[in-house]
């Protein structure tokens, strides 16, 4: 391989990075913009810690989990050490054609906090602050990178016969983050309020602005996440995949339009927020294996199975303040399945092999994030008081207001 | 070309095309914060969906309408066939120098939905959502596309004796989007109170901090509107582009700072605001023949112009509540004559030409918007009622607000 | 060099140049989000004026300044003349390796403005907007590219026996707005009811979200900021660089939020957010020298040195509303010191060059920020009047709302 190619390859794995990390933002935006005002600050406190969170212990920890090197290869879980080694020939295209070790690193990282990232979305406005970051260094530190060496790590999932495929992580980043949120908001219970015994009441998000930005942020850093994940600048294969992701997105805003319009009567913009993340979401595990016309009916289901999903945990009484279960473990799911559904790969024994892939990452995360969960839930406590849960978390858990010169409605 | 070469080439237009897709959440933001609260969630709805119907539009008819290939070479409609067809070679700089046959449609795709966003900030506040969606599936899908093919797509504009110039689209992409926005603030009327008996009333955005956003995003993405217009990762050319477009943008702030100053004695920030996008206008259409000296000046009278046309559209009540005339139609006429009048291609042929293209691009594309709102208006009626607009659409179309955690002022 | 790589690296130094540019948007929305609703177009308009100043006055005076060529190499200060004159083979690596002069005067013109960014926010809520115009337009235009010139043009601090060393502008870009920021924040004067005989009373930001998201803003352009300075795509310095960016930034998220919560008990947003900057701008002096583990410790001292910071200026009552002083002016000291202390060129002669460019560049910039603000203060005044205060100065500078829908809370 030529200096050149590697530079360039190397090149757009970076802005794919900063794409990625973008996303952050995004997520912080759509999350804050779906919750009321007044739990505001603690959103936007977790969101900003989290990827900071991501960052130190993918460098302590995570990577070396992630990728343990040939020894581990094919088992359940291997380690290569505390901290990061530069190995022989890091910056050139003997350690990889596509990047260098750092930007190998850096990438990787970018994506290791989105776990945590979804779940804070699922338990906002009643957890706790303290024991969601004792849970999301635990998870973003251990079960993700545990997971991610599966399949990407060159894990029991990659070798299997016909083996697992998830292109960016519609299951490995998106399913991993959904698990952990349903066993999270299942723990903590609804918020206040929000069944009644006279029905359901909707809590609407406070600021439609904030969350608006957040789904575009989240929609533009998808092209870094999907279009990174080829690990070059391959010009035929980041481009299809620029293709995929764009009109799966679009299409999933008109799945969700079409179908909230016909269940609510009214344009819901939440749904078609919604509903362009599950069609991303859905995409992302075969973003480079499908042509226009497939992404675009993957996109439209995801984006129509996000208001049935919504609509289904409201009646089971799993409050999940954004929707984040519905987005990325129901659009997780389902993207995984529809690499055995459609494109290059479809066939049996494929659709096999991704259940196969979703039933063990679900029985581990689930299983993981539920004991994390409940060991915290007996010990210090996930669910803060009465009384704070009604006046605010940022009041009681931050000492300060997102908002202090405005007046509040009530 | 080396295979080298050709990626670059084609990994730039990429990163151009995610910079344009972000213009949109910048559109977005700045319609929303130039207009009421009680009308927020209905310009992020429209806006949100502007680039989904823009992306499957444009998949579906309308990139073989813009590029229907050689058969329809210098005419004035062609089309090359439903969905999109992979050529021979699509990934190599056998379909393109610059990019790959994907990166083509999705760079362009970007380009489509933007025709709608602009009309949207000038019926903004009053028009049903229903007909502009409606509006917006045609004059993008249709429209724009037979346009572009007329100048981008080797029509007749660009088959002249001394072709008509338009870089990346101060008249095939602003002023399409600007004659109709003309034409449906005409047809709908001015926001209920905007004029009185008394006088023009001032009708403030609510929301300035979203607007700066917008501006910023807006400026931030034409970096890949205008720099991606180069079409390869040409040095020189790309980085005189950036030098042109960054100028212009800085130089139109001046220009409206120092007009709306001498005309109202005070710093308004909308003014300015609108002064950058209108200065990023102008320079479009010639960003690659302009020096920097140029670029100040024409920059400067983009800014200028928009005071004047802001002061002169209220004078007639045609009420624009975001000021997308102003900036795009008038800011684009200016931009395409100021070809013929600066640069590299000044000169009198040039100035002819510059206004045949406009002449022509406008009569059709206000015609057929017109048509369509017409007939729209004599239809399904384009305008909410009275009782709706006074409450906002928000609650009324989309049965939610905004911002439901705060007190409103009156 | 092959034309290719030459591509590359021109490519890379492009997209830095609109990383660099969108922080200024960080910058305007952290700015915003931490002072009062009342002063918020008056923030947002300086910090959309003052990329435009940037950009002109570098244009017309400033890069000439910074880069005058080689005979007044060594010395305090050249000028090549006004405007810009292309000079041969401008657009190939006969001018440069990793860059067109295009790329090179609007990668750096980026850079410019930041210096007047950091000041606005330590004068917000108090200060005229004529004289901070005028003020801005000499510093930006004549102090920063003087003071430039110094270490990246060539100067007496990079021809010194031990050079003075910072990389990508601890020193050279974030203390330079620092120590202006000291000078106007102390000629101004604390605001009104800030430190009353009782106590300081905190003055709490008005939109957290908006804070929130000027950080991140940030800190993805940061990645250009400190990218870009490599000065070309290399891939083993970039990426390297990019991981010591984010590892300080993230750990000075912890450092930050570790000192306050012992400081204060509770988790204060706005220190976390802060502390982020303060490792990015500790960083940023040695980004491609350091290792993972010492980027961590250069991060989380900065983090925690911006929480003494903020109490000590308050302690001597120098009223900065947004913390800019500690995170600019304490964090690039920290930043420009800690390559003496850490990394590949630490050393006890490399610790007095940086305490020599640390001292002179801030006797410079102090005096000459001082002299003239003091000059503007003697003469037309600096500070806004009491009732305008009190009042907002977007009522009374723009006679306008940043948010006229939404009730105020007293």
């Amino acid at each position: 391989m030529t200096q050149e190619l590697f530079t360039i390859n190397n090149l757009w794995m970076m802005v794919a990075t900063i794409l990625v990390f973008i996303m952050h933002l995004g997520f912080a935006s759509l999350e804050a913009g779906l919750t009321r005002a007044k739990n505001t600050v603690n959103i936007l406190f977790k969101n900003t810690l989290i990827p900071a969170i991501g960052l130190l212990s993918y460098a302590f920890v995570g990577f070396n989990l992630m990728y343990p090197g040939g020894d581990f290869a094919g088992g359940f879980m291997g380690f290569a050490g505390f901290g990061l080694a530069l190995p022989e020939g890091w910056d050139s295209s003997n350690y990889n054609a596509g990047y260098t070790f750092y930007t190998d690193f850096i990438f990787q990282a970018m994506f290791a906090a989105t776990a945590a990232t979804i779940v804070s979305g699922a338990v906002a406005e009643r957890m706790k602050l303290g024991p969601f970051i004792f849970f999301s260094i635990l998870y973003v530190g251990l079960c993700y990178p545990i997971v991610g060496m599966w399949k990407w790590g060159g894990g029991f999932l990659q070798t299997m016969a016909t083996p697992f495929y998830d292109f960016a992580g519609s299951t490995i980043v998106h399913s991993v983050g959904g698990w952990a949120a349903l066993a999270g908001a299942f723990l903590l219970g609804p918020r206040l309020g929000k069944y009644t015994p006279t029905g359901m009441k909707a809590i609407p998000g406070h600021n439609i602005p904030m969350a608006t930005i957040g789904v575009f942020l989240l929609w533009f850093g998808w092209f870094g996440f999907n279009g990174g994940s080829v690990l070059t600048a391959d010009p035929g294969t980041v481009s299809l995949v620029f293709v995929t992701t764009a009109i799966a997105g679009a299409a999933g805003a008109f799945g969700a339009l079409i179908a909230s319009y016909m269940k609510f009567k009214t344009y819901d913009i939440t749904m078609v927020l919604n509903g362009i993340l599950a069609g991303l979401v859905g995409i992302t595990a075969g973003a480079d294996q499908m042509g226009v016309g497939e992404s675009a009916i993957i996109g439209f289901i995801g984006g129509t199975l996000v208001v049935f999903a919504v609509v289904f945990f409201d009646r089971i009484k799993i409050d999940d303040p954004v929707g984040a279960i519905s987005v990325h473990l129901i659009g997780g799911i389902w993207g995984t399945l529809a690499v055995g559904l459609f494109g290059n790969l479809a066939g049996f024994q494929q659709i096999i092999s991704q259940l196969i892939g979703i039933g063990i990452v679900g029985a581990f995360c689930f299983g993981s994030s539920w004991l994390i969960f409940f060991a915290l839930k007996k010990t210090v406590g996930i669910r803060v008081d009465e009384r704070e849960e009604l006046e605010g978390l940022d009041i009681n858990e931050h000492s300060m207001q997102a908002y202090p010169d405005f007046a509040s409605k009530d």
